[in-house]
C-alpha cells in the first residue's frame, strides 16, 4: 500500500471515535484533527496533520508481512497519543497555531484545550484495547511510551532556556519527546504482523532514530522554514530564544559567528534581527551539523533493521517515507 | 481486612510507579499524592487523599471472593486516575489549595501541572497492563471511565454559571465527574476475584449511585464544610456562585427563601455573605433535598447488589466504609 492511503484508512476510525464522545469535547478534537464539524478547519487539505506515525506503522506491518488493515488499531493510538500531546504541547509553549489555524487552546480556552488532550490520550488506549492484534505488551508499551513523552517534555520544561544545555542533552529531551512515539509506531507495526518478537525491539529502535531525526528537520524548519509551509509563524524558535539543535551546534562551534550569535541572543531576537540571526546559525555551521546528525541518524535507523528480511516493494516505500520525512519543507 | 489498611497496601506501589518517573515529574506527583521526596507534603497524615476508591476496589474484591492483594492493581488504576484528574481540574477551575497545600498548579506552575496528570493518566493504564487480574475488559473499561470523565468535566466547563441548569443535567454531570470513576473502583474490585461477569455491572451500578452520594455529600461541605477538616478555604463554592446541588435545590423550592438566594447570587456573594448565603439555602429547603437525595442513592446503590451473596463481614466492612462516605465531614 502507499503511504498516501493512510488518511483514507485512518480516518473513518478517528471519525467514530471521536464523535463517540458525547460533549463539546468531540467538536473541539474535531476541530484539532482536522475533521468537517461544527467549527472550520480550513485550510483544508493539511489541517489534520501529515500522519507520518501512522503511516509508518502500516509500512513497518508490511514490512514484517502483516497488512494495512492489522495494522490499524496501532496505527489510531499513535496518532491519538500525538494529538494529544500537541494540543498539551502547545498550551504549554504558549504556541498560538497549530496546522496554520489558532491552536485549541486559543480557540477554546486552556481548560477545553487541557481536557481535549486528556480525552484524546483516553482515546488512544481505546483504540489499542479495542485491537484485535495488539499483543501481549501492547498496553504496556503505550503507557510506558507515555510516561516517556511526560519525562522528555518535563525535561524540556525545566530547562532554563538562557542557560547552558548541552548537545547530548538535547538530543536525549528529543529521543523522549519525539523518538520514542515514532519508535512505537514503528514498534506497533512490528506486532501487527505478529512477525518473531525479536523484530520488535529492532521496529522500535528503527522509530527512535527516525524520531530524533524528524525532530533535527523540524528544528531546521522553524529557523528557515516556510511559514506557508509549516504552518509555524517565521522565525518562531527564534524570536522565543528556544536553543534547538542549529542553535546549540553553532554555539558550539566557538567561532567568530559563535559569539555574535550568542551576543544577540543574550540581548534578545526582534523582529528585525530574524534574518541576521538564521544567518550566523548557518555560518557557523549550524545548519550544516544538523544536516550530518540527521543523515546519521537515518543510517542508525536503517542499521537496526539489517538482518529484517523485507519485501522490497515494501521496503522502497519504506525509504521513499524516510526520505520525504529527512526532505520535507514542512 | 479493614478499610484502614488500604494505604499500607496501596502506597509503597504508588511509590514504585511514581519514582519509576525520571524527571522532575516524579517529584511533582510525588507532591501531589502526598509521598516524602523533595517537596514539603505536610500537613502529614492526610496529604495523600482519603484513598476511598482504592478501599472500595479492594473490598468488592473480597466482597465477590478475592483478596486485597488480588485487587491491587485495580486500586491502584483507579487512584492515578483520581489524581490525574485532580490535577487537571484544579487548574481547570483556579482552586488554589488541594489537602491544604498549595494545589500543583500553584506550586509549579500551569505547565508542569499539565504535564503530572498526563503521566498519572498513563501510569494509571501501566498499573493496569501490570495487573496480572485484570479481565479481559479492564483496559477498555478504564480508557471508557476517562472519555466520560472528561465529559463530565466538560459539560460542567461550558455551562454558563449564571445560566439555568436543571437538578436533573446536574446529576447527569456528576455521574460523569464521580459517579463513573466509583462504578470503575467497584467493577475492577469485582473482576479481580473473577466472579461470575454478570456481577461486574452491578458493582459498577453499586459505585456509580455512591459516587453520586459521594460528590453530593461533597457540595454539603463546600457550603457548610470546616476549612479545617475539608482542606479547601471557607464558602468556596458559594464565592465562584458554583451552582451545587443544595443551591439548585434551593432555587428550585421556589420559595421566599429561594428568591432572596437568587437575588443574592445574582449580585456577586461576598465574604460578609457567606454565611447568610448558606443560611438561605438551608431555609429554602436546599441542605434537607440533599441529604434525602444522598439517601435515595445509598439506596440505590444497595439494591444494586441484592441478589449478590456476599461474606457478613465483609458487608459489613462495605457498610461502615459506605457510611463513612455520606457522613464524613471532610
Amino acid at each position: 500500500m502507499s503511504v498516501d492511503d493512510t488518511p483514507r484508512l485512518l480516518i473513518p476510525e478517528m471519525r467514530e471515535l471521536i464523535y463517540s464522545l458525547e460533549s463539546e469535547l468531540s467538536a473541539v478534537c474535531a476541530y484539532h484533527v482536522g475533521l468537517p464539524g461544527r467549527y472550520d478547519v480550513a485550510p483544508a487539505g493539511r489541517g489534520g496533520g501529515k500522519h507520518i506515525r501512522a503511516s509508518f506503522t502500516v509500512l513497518c506491518a508490511e514490512a514484517t508481512g502483516g497488512s494495512a488493515a492489522d495494522a490499524l488499531g496501532g496505527a489510531l493510538a499513535v496518532e491519538f497519543v500525538h494529538n494529544a500531546s500537541l494540543i498539551h504541547d502547545d498550551i504549554m509553549d504558549g504556541d498560538p497555531e497549530r496546522r496554520g489555524r489558532p491552536a485549541v487552546w486559543r480557540r477554546f480556552g486552556v481548560p477545553m484545550a487541557i481536557l481535549a488532550g486528556d480525552a484524546l490520550l483516553g482515546l488512544a488506549f481505546e483504540a489499542l484495547a479495542r485491537w484485535d492484534r495488539a499483543g501481549e505488551t501492547a498496553i504496556h508499551d503505550l503507557a510506558r511510551t507515555v510516561r516517556r513523552l511526560c519525562d522528555g517534555q518535563s525535561s524540556d520544561l525545566c530547562h532554563d532556556v538562557l542557560s547552558g544545555r548541552s548537545m547530548s542533552d538535547y538530543l536525549r529531551m528529543i529521543e523522549g519527546k519525539t523518538g520514542v512515539l515514532l519508535g512505537l509506531a514503528c514498534r506497533l507495526g512490528a506486532m501487527a504482523s505478529a512477525g518473531p518478537p525479536a523484530w520488535l525491539d529492532k521496529f522500535e529502535q528503527f522509530g527512535v532514530h527516525l524520531g530524533v531525526a524528524f525532530q533535527l528537520v523540524d528544528d531546521t524548519l522553524g529557523i528557515w522554514g516556510d511559514p506557508a509551509l509549516t504552518g509555524k509563524p517565521h522565525g518562531s524558535d527564534l524570536r522565543g530564544r528556544k536553543k534547538s539543535a542549529p542553535v546549540l551546534a553553532a554555539l558550539a562551534a566557538n567561532n567568530i559567528h559563535s559569539r555574535r550569535l550568542a551576543e544577540l541572543l543574550a540581548r534578545g531576537v526582534g523582529d528585525d534581527d530574524l534574518g541576521y540571526c538564521a544567518e550566523l546559525i548557518a555560518s557557523a555551521g549550524g545548519r550544516r551539523w544538523v544536516r550530518l546528525e540527521t543523515r546519521r541518524r537515518v543510517e542508525a535507523a536503517w542499521d537496526s533493521l539489517a538482518r529484517v528480511d523485507m519485501d522490497p516493494m515494501v521496503r522502497d516505500e519504506l525509504v521513499k517515507l524516510v526520505d520525504f520525512l529527512v526532505t520535507r519543507e514542512w
